[in-house]
């Protein structure tokens, strides 16, 4: 298994990590197979979603906001429930395909950290499985 | 890994790719481990539901659709910030598992492609990991 | 393929079954790879979120009764839709990373199976996939 490390810099923010994992499996010279992207944070998750228009991410962070609104009437006193709940329907975990070494994304896709309570420090853990 | 192609009719809708994704087991002659099932789109996902009631579809996309209406102040030029946002909702991929060469799914499940900004000409990508 | 058996208590109730997945991967004496951890039910998903206050859970079960009240107008009379809709929002399946036997996971979190439509007899299967 592989940590990488990752800063963000917004309470809700979504991070390309795409760079990351390709370099990952550059280094590892792997063949084909799949890879398991995995975020160890409770309010951090990863998704895969539009890579060219940042108007798509803002809309994305902007809509969840208004489905989980951080001044609900939460009872968990850390008061950051609402980072909870958008992980949990994000998923924190999103297993990919590997071809020749590659990365399989269509087209406008990228790998993205979706932080739901930062500035923090985060990790994200890869683990490559031979196909 | 394998490309089928999927057609979709309308803007939502709930596509049962069951029997691709048994037809691809079939064929490749594969024992057991894992399949993965990606959507190279970033306005169509993968999902596990009821194969038997329609309505239950029907109801899944029409309460997304309150959830997330299309008509929401968004900034994405394209007009379909909605589709991308029930796509990361509704993940993107799903690795299932395989047991002597047949997917293993419970009595009511099947495997759909949530199509959130049809009429369009799909991809669906999957590789089989042994087990 | 190993089934696990859970009962549940309630109509909405997070589950810890990181127990259950310890002892699987304890029995089976694996080493590294990924062990896919899958709900054959359609009113019932698998997420992975904070394993010490509880009151993160009732926020997590709360708030998603309020994004998917059951008392919606739908159209499936099984008059259980809303269970439906949150197991395709938390996901029916999560893949998570194994190293020396032990599943990776974050100092708070714990994996949970989610039931959206209980109390009843529920299973969960699990496939573990050598690195």
């Amino acid at each position: 298994m592989k940590k990488i490390t990752i800063r963000s810099q917004k309470r809700n923010e979504a991070i390309d990590i795409t760079p990351n994992i390709r370099k990952y499996l550059d280094e590892k010279r792997v063949n084909s197979g799949i890879i398991t992207v995995f975020s160890p944070h409770t309010t951090a998750a990863i998704t895969v979603n539009e890579n060219t228009d940042p108007n798509v991410r803002y809309d994305l962070i902007n809509h969840l906001n208004h489905l989980v609104p951080a001044e609900s009437a939460f009872t968990h006193v850390e008061g950051n429930s609402d980072a909870h709940i958008k992980t949990s329907l994000f998923s924190p975990a999103q297993t990919l395909i590997v071809e020749n070494g590659q990365i399989q994304l269509g087209t406008w896709q990228g790998i993205y950290l979706m932080e739901f309570d930062g500035p923090r420090t985060r990790e994200v853990w890869l683990q490559f499985t031979s196909g």
